[in-house]
């Protein structure tokens, strides 16, 4: 799986991230994959498309006659290094891709030298995913009840995550597949079996509370039902609150789910680390600008003083290189990691990102780009 | 049919705006289809596809780390509170659509908490659909015979309908498919029985003479037959005219059919309460802008002296919040209130405006808007 | 035929200009379509599908209670009055399309009160298409042997044209299905018979020399072949020629074939009459603009001291709306009027001129339009 | 095949580019024809597409009244006269396309009085091709041991070589199909051949070390394998080893795949002669923009101190005449002329020059230009 070398005669692995996409998908019930990411454009998932549609409007502008010997694929994020501007994005629940869900990707992140932001909802549990050995990061919402996600911090903390990406783009929870009436169009076969989705996480199967969340009581909160899960997203946060949250940990505090320069600006008042642009891979708000439209003006607002990710729409190291260009200190993957995560588990997630590494290395020999942290603004065009 | 929480196993109910066009499109013989509402696009529907675009090239910038704990979908139109910026749009001959008509639609609206414009050319009259318990505006044609509209005035003041809604964008009559050459495509099959649309009205079915014209003899105009209603619309109605209008009754009046920044300025010059923004469903004048293509000029003209309805396009929560951005004090629904009467009559008219205000809600909360009054511009970029 | 009104059960005659395009070319062998006028968009027809996307682009911005109880749809071409801003356009060997050919035209021109232009390339003569009583123009080419074309002009003189339509637009000739290898993928089934688009014409069927030019001998020029006549247009033809052919005789001159507006500019400083912003149907050059899309540079090098008629893409009476709102004086109307001639000889042609002349007074009044001389330029918008 | 006059009932022989296409794709088995060309727009080719999209959106705005009667499409590149401004393109291994390879193009182009640029990476060989008697230039690339570069200039001066080609696009290589992961999907078929490719060039199937390098052994640098060759390409070559060419050979520098105006204007101080604006085809970059929307900038650029030529999305004389409008001096014909080797040869080539002079003559004829050498800018528009 980790060979993407075509050899005369034999099968060919798959080669790019479509290549994923494609096999994928055909590993996936339809019902399933509808419930799980969709295909973009589809009812629910326009947005997506958006993101999509924005990188493909930026166009590339190579320039010739640069020495490209050496190239440099190496950033930092928050201060620490890594081997390719590239994250992996918090995606919830990843044993409804694989039996291995988060473990295999954090070994992955690891393998190739880069930071995975764990989702709090994840089937595997914090101190399980950090003895992966990877950079990681906590993904987290601040819940109704403060103390839970103090919890969360404290363990993060304890487990050696080094920074908390804060998701804002869901205030009160909704917003996915099987809650969400919008999406009832993808997953309305009448006889659709959602418990299919959890095959590969037996100990999950019956009542899907998180492992993060099983057999937690704080302060007389205790999650039973996958909807209390979502029902405690704190939806009156407002960036008061942050205060508190900074005053609880040392840890770097990155926002995610920004679309909006105007945001930035506050996020950079309020001493934020970094915001990451996201749409939430396009599946909460319908008809949002694809995360490409937004990332300037981020970046302008940002203004140089706090870091710039962009979330959604990435689907190969060209579209690294595109988002750098303009501004961005480096991408989250998340659909590309999670096909490579069905379809090969660790090895799989590994071979999307070494498939996205060769093609941004690839990439910049051919623009005349030696180095990503100096990739020119007027490298692409609108 | 008010519910739309999917159970497993079981036939989902609609849960969207366009499940409800589908069901309704299927439970119709395709040439009743095409002559009541045509697909949007096909020949002699342009204009309407032209809304539809102008919604989906409207694109959202949410906001985060807004308090959206308590959302705000209250307003009011021409100072009265509704509990939804959202009206049913005055579409004639309900009947055509569901035996209940006109009455189910007022009865759902009641429900709703949602103001309803009648048709004059309604299948219940005036006075049946009052009983309903709504709060309801009159739409009405000036006629040549200036005493028929006078009649009709009379009427609603009489059954307590709260606002007149004067419809400009159709001088002469013409434009209704049954009548109109340029949709004899439409209608075009050999054997299409036009008698079949009004199996639902029997009281109507022979004659067409719509209820509130049917007995009436007003200084010798009488209404034999459908065309007769139609040629009754004047046609050289001008602004000076309205004066004549007004002098008439103290009900407020609202200026139906607008599609140019120019209009909306003389409107405010004659001191109208209201305008609506709207191409009559896309059904009159082909190649016309679509209605979010016009607003902003709307908006810009009326300068806040009055207020601004858009009609035409609307097909989820989500288009609400957008109109509301570019300045529209409420919208206005007419297919989609339609399709529900089709699929479910006064349930189904209701389970339609649940869906908009759920959807309303949830894009709300997720934009970081927390009151309908107060939806910013920059909320929308186009 | 000239009858539009849909009887229930009776299979519906052509109502709209597209009913007679599908209808003619369900008539015509599919090659012989190919050569005639093709399907627009296809190979070597790219300038005509450009036409259509330009008319499409051009949105109608109505205005409202305006007086249009009294619609007035005349207007003049060079100082006459024509009951119609529509013109039938020069197209040559109307007999391939059916066996009245130009007489048909000119006769519903007459009963329309349009005015034809007369191609010279035509199957009937100048003087029998001259006793059909319509108002003519003669189109012509200035020839090599200019005594042809004198020749031409003076027959015109005699049999009563009005004015003369010259084609600039193909130097050298050129650029005719059957002769121009670019349209050769339309023509190209193996056993295409181009005699069978001359079985209407039986008297042109073994020469194809048209009727103007058959027995012609002037200055020892004679015309044996179809590739005589072509070969005969003029390609050294310059401004300064225009003087000759002003010197010749007192018709008023329209130049036709412009696509510039500098070269309107030049035709105002000759003082000609009128132009036509033409592109030859979009059979001549591949990738031009739309004829809509030359219009409002033509007008404004206009500056009103010339005519400017549109030629190119016309289908209906709103397209006639758009144009007049440009500035245009007149439209021209081309595949139209010989679908209308196809499908039913000259009661086709008028039907077709009725369907648009129905469609503009239908559009005016929609658009609060009472005069075709007083169309506002802001009518529309682009 | 050099006729493209229609015979009345026998098979019609292309007449345009896109006939050969269509023929040349007809001939080959798909995974070739993938390998070879690919069809524009698919998985690997976007860039492909971009530019006939960019010559598809570049309208001409002819002119009427210039005299045409001679039309001169003579021009001059690097101060040598060209019977037509149309140059064959470097590309690579053309026996691939037919057994007769380079020697067939160089004798069409010799026949045709246009200048060939010869691949380094051919199947004959320099002195081979030289010997077909047309005006060459030699495409070569910088290599990391310089003796082997400096070996391919001597021989190209010593076989009469006018002119060098630098292509600078490929930095390190890779970027052929075969070798580039990113067009594994075009290649993907299990049992693809790909020894069929070479099936016309039986000299070469075995060991596939192209001609020109075979026998090789310069300071003990040997081709072995094919990847030997493009891993000899230099990729720390900066303006400044340009001086180190520049030195070696009095023969003009021509650099070949600029896609950015900055780096004309460096091209500019450096004293190169001309540039080419091209993107390979289509083949390197993914997403970068199409040739017609890069040579504008590069014209500015270049502000008449170098020529300019346009290499990529070439398939018609319209689009040559496009090009010329913009200011490109020439333009470069590759996948064209490729289809005309692979169909017919030497004849082929020939006729598929000869299409696109008749077109490009057609064109200017029609549109007003009366030398290529003077084609006024405004006779495009985007």
């Amino acid at each position: 799986m980790t060979s993407s070398v075509t050899e005369r005669g034999a099968r060919r692995p798959p080669s790019t991230v479509d290549d994923y996409r494609r096999e994928a998908r055909s590993m996936l019930p339809r019902a399933m994959w509808n419930s799980l990411c969709g295909d973009e454009g589809e009812l629910g998932w326009e947005t997506s498309a958006n993101n999509l549609a924005a990188f493909k409007a930026t166009k590339l502008r190579p320039r010739v006659l640069v020495d490209v010997s050496r190239l440099s694929l190496q950033t930092t994020v928050l201060g620490r290094e890594i081997g390719l501007p590239v994250l992996i994005a918090p995606s919830g629940t990843q044993q409804r891709w694989h039996r291995d869900g988060e473990v295999a990707s954090a070994r992955a992140a690891a393998r190739a030298g880069v930071v995975m932001s764990l989702s709090s909802a994840s089937t595997y549990s914090i101190e399980e995913v950090a003895a992966a050995g990877a950079d990681l990061w906590l993904q987290l919402y601040v819940m109704r009840n403060r103390r839970v996600t103090e919890h969360l911090v404290r363990r993060a903390e304890d487990a050696g995550y080094r920074a908390l990406v804060l998701t804002v783009d869901r205030p009160g929870g909704s917003a996915t597949p099987e809650l969400d009436p919008r999406f009832a169009g993808a997953t309305s076969e009448p006889d659709y079996d959602f418990d299919a989705e959890w095959t590969h996480a037996p100990a999950l199967q019956e009542d899907r509370i998180l492992k993060n969340f099983r057999d937690l009581d704080v302060d007389g909160t205790r999650f039973r039902r996958p909807a209390d899960l979502t029902a405690q997203i704190e939806d009156s946060l407002t960036w008061k609150d942050l205060e508190w949250l900074r005053g609880l940990t040392p840890l770097p505090l990155v926002l995610k789910g920004i679309q909006n320069g105007d945001d930035v600006r506050l996020a950079r008042e309020h001493g934020l680390e970094a915001v990451v642009v996201s749409n939430h891979g396009g599946v909460v708000v319908r008809d949002a600008r694809g995360t490409m439209e937004v990332l300037p003006e981020a970046v302008d607002a940002a203004a140089g003083a706090l870091e710039v990710y962009l979330d959604g729409g990435v689907r190969s190291g060209d579209d690294v290189l595109k988002a750098l260009a303009v501004g961005a200190q480096a991408v989250l993957v998340g659909r590309a990691q999670l096909w490579g995560l069905t379809v090969g588990g660790e090895d799989g997630v590994l071979d999307v990102l070494e498939i996205i590494r060769r093609e941004l290395h690839h990439a910049m020999k051919l623009c005349g780009v030696a180095d990503v942290r100096r990739v020119p603004r007027d490298l692409v065009v609108r």
